[in-house]
């Protein structure tokens, strides 16, 4: 019988629920917080980024490209929710970061789609003395206008922590003086939430899907949650993230390749409208050229999918596949079968990638309907990495996603334009659209709303 | 334009998620842990402990009571669970306890149902050197067979840490060896869902409910989880804990009375039939000696609700209320209205208390059929501090509760007896509740399932 039992000593931990042990130097630093910062490091960023920016870097290297941000989830007015004090505090503070030396020789010795050193030395010296451009920030109508003027080769950095920066201080700004249960009842709930979808895609047997949310998450430390989650909720079937920082710190594969903004630049770009059609054919064919292998996956919406499959060369059915982002998934997955059939080619070879705006339902419905018939993957994004949907104890709707994006907008003076397979997500000056329209049709468009 | 801005200052905080600066004392510390003790205070137990204690230390000083656990859910084969070294260690451990400065110093100063000094200096002088008496464990076809013999005192205070004890240690069991996002997930849904029962309850206008869950907990930290969360979530409707370390450390009341144990010594004692059917009244009028105003709550269920009404003395009606304990809700609520008019005594001035097995369901149900009639109260207990049901990743009901107990079975060598309102929990060897049963009638008396 006891007395003294010497099995027992005291824990610290029954109390570090709530009361650890103070560690009085953390809690004196903090005390001298002026800003925690967003974003931390360059490679906090999409795959696709820098694997555009090397190839721009080869072909475009004195292109002035502006992005300009536009949410077009205008009734949210961001100018009016988030103080533009702390907006220039974080957009400020990234342009301090630098590659750090570990960064670089991740990325100098990492293997990428099965491939050795994806980024040349040169590049990567190149990559140790970037570091983000200006900006030009102005409040309109409760809304920001913020763009990014300079070079191609270094504006295009900015679009996604642009984006992390508005949608994390929206977050932010929502959740400030809330209760500290109500604070864990909203993300027990987002987790909660999440792992249902998990349970539910892991029925999916074959499933192939990662990670496409940086942009438009509700904050790091929850992408970081949900991408942890899932690796470990999915297994195999969880293929990587396009966030290349989670993807070095998870041992990941990091996922992307290309974005609108090739085929958007080219064609701004474009000296008359022969040329303007050509363009997004001439701009892969430089991609090719930089890249090969499962890199070759175009993106067939930038001016509607219909015109590019009909005037595309012969080349173009030779890629691994795409990645329809606008249509209707099983649409447009249908019509790129078709035309692969068409062209004499087998879709079972072919790959498709998913990536407009998908969550489970879809991802159900969209991998059912294939299956068999081509290989296909999923890029899950904002409705992995940021679904507060029904989550906030008073029933709020401020954490519910907004549909933002950070988009080229002028290519060395001239207007820049996407079209899309859906007129909901075309940007650029209505005289410019409808030049487009003229060259490029406007067969198969279809109105629908955009939600994230 | 930044350069190096003074604003930034880097933060531990966005890697404290996971990777917070180490306290290597702390880590090193935590490597020679031998046992995380679950019990850590005498004051991690029930109030009415404590208010019997009192009581019993002054009229029943010498009576040797026995009580024993008892594992209603059979199904759950607790010694093919639990390890023995284990659950030793941990009964060992609470024996080394004793009541701290603090706590002492919080008992005699702090005040009880809005009155002073409800220990006297010579009780709080007697609990200094109070400590848990020895046990008996055997391992009998797979359950634990857990005994605790000594002065009724003493033993009564085992109670509530051997319950916790047996339904931590099984729920650590349980979740050993699980992921980090299974469990993430796991507590994550249980937040989820006793929030969404917080969102029910405060609709309730007027409601008062406290917790009641120490001794069929979870766990200690989840508990203090659920208390704090339901404060915050339901203000001034949530009025107190029967636990009285979570009362001291979050200033809350300490809610209870007195439990089956004081009609069940008392009906033990009797030497015949006459003093049989009078003990439940004789143990009653010696508490309203050492207690008075909102303490005089009786329970009228231990040998039968309709024969322990039928045969009450006059003053059993200026009592404030009571707490039907094992008939269902509504009806017997209904019962007692009807013998409080019979007395002439109105309702609306009475108390009922609920703490049966409640969950939200039967509260909203109970709350809604009294209101406006009689004052009620609701003490929730198992429902409240360790539903899990569904919430196990793996779809597991290993973690849902088990209904188990620690009851007086004998006094003085006299076999102890519990009738109950529901023959499902009654206790005792046959014969003698055979005899019991005779002396009280079965009137009223209905099997209902026990789950918690």
């Amino acid at each position: 019988m006891p007395g003294q039992n010497p099995l027992v000593a005291w824990l610290p931990a029954r109390y570090s629920f709530s009361m650890a042990v103070t560690d009085i130097a953390s809690r004196t630093y903090n005390h001298g917080w002026r800003l925690d910062p967003i974003v931390r490091s360059l490679l906090d960023t999409d795959f696709y980024k820098l694997l555009m920016q090397q190839m721009i870097r080869e072909f475009y290297p004195n292109q002035q490209v502006t992005f300009s941000v536009i949410n077009r989830s205008r009734h949210v007015r961001l100018a009016e929710i988030i103080d533009e004090g702390e907006l220039r505090a974080q957009l400020d503070h990234a342009r301090t970061i630098r590659f750090s030396k570990k960064e670089l020789i991740w990325l100098a010795g990492n293997t990428f789609y099965g491939k050795t050193q994806m980024f040349s030395p040169d590049f990567i010296n190149w990559l140790s003395n970037f570091r983000l451009p200006e900006y030009e920030l102005h409040k309109v109508d409760g809304q920001y206008e913020l763009h990014f003027h300079g070079p191609w080769t270094h504006t295009t950095m900015w679009e996604i922590p642009a984006l992390a920066i508005l949608n994390e201080l929206r977050s932010r700004q929502v959740m400030k003086g809330q209760g500290r249960f109500v604070l864990d009842v909203l993300y027990a709930r987002a987790k909660a939430k999440l792992w249902s979808k998990v349970e539910r895609l892991r029925k999916l047997e074959g499933l192939r899907l990662s990670d496409f949310g940086t942009r438009r998450r509700h904050g790091f430390l929850w992408q970081r949650w949900c991408v942890e989650a899932v690796k470990e909720g999915l297994g195999p079937s969880f293929t990587g993230t396009s966030n290349v920082l989670l993807a070095m710190d998870n041992d990941l594969e990091a996922i992307g390749t290309n974005a609108h903004e090739l085929p958007m630049v080219a064609a701004a770009l474009a000296n008359d409208d022969t040329e303007l059609r050509w363009a997004p054919y001439r701009i892969l064919d430089q991609w090719r050229h930089t890249y090969g292998g499962n890199l070759l996956i175009a993106l067939p919406d930038a001016f509607g999918t219909k015109s590019f499959l009909r005037d595309a060369p012969e080349w173009v059915a030779d890629w691994t596949g795409f990645r329809p982002d606008s249509a209707p998934p099983i649409s447009a997955g249908e019509e790129i079968i078709k035309w692969w059939k068409q062209k004499g080619r087998d879709p079972k070879e072919k790959l498709l990638v998913f990536s407009d705006g998908m969550d489970v339902g879809s991802i159900e419905e969209t991998f059912r309907h294939f299956a068999g018939r081509v290989r296909i993957s999923f890029g899950w994004g904002t409705n992995l990495t940021n679904d507060f949907v029904g989550c906030a104890p008073d029933g709020s709707v401020d954490l519910d996603p907004i549909s933002i994006v950070c988009k080229v907008t002028s290519v060395d003076g001239r207007p820049a334009v996407k079209l899309s397979d859906n007129p909901e997500k075309a940007t650029g000056s209505a005289s410019e659209v409808e030049r487009y329209l003229r060259v490029f049709g406007d067969a198969g468009r279809v109105r629908t709303a955009v939600h994230v």
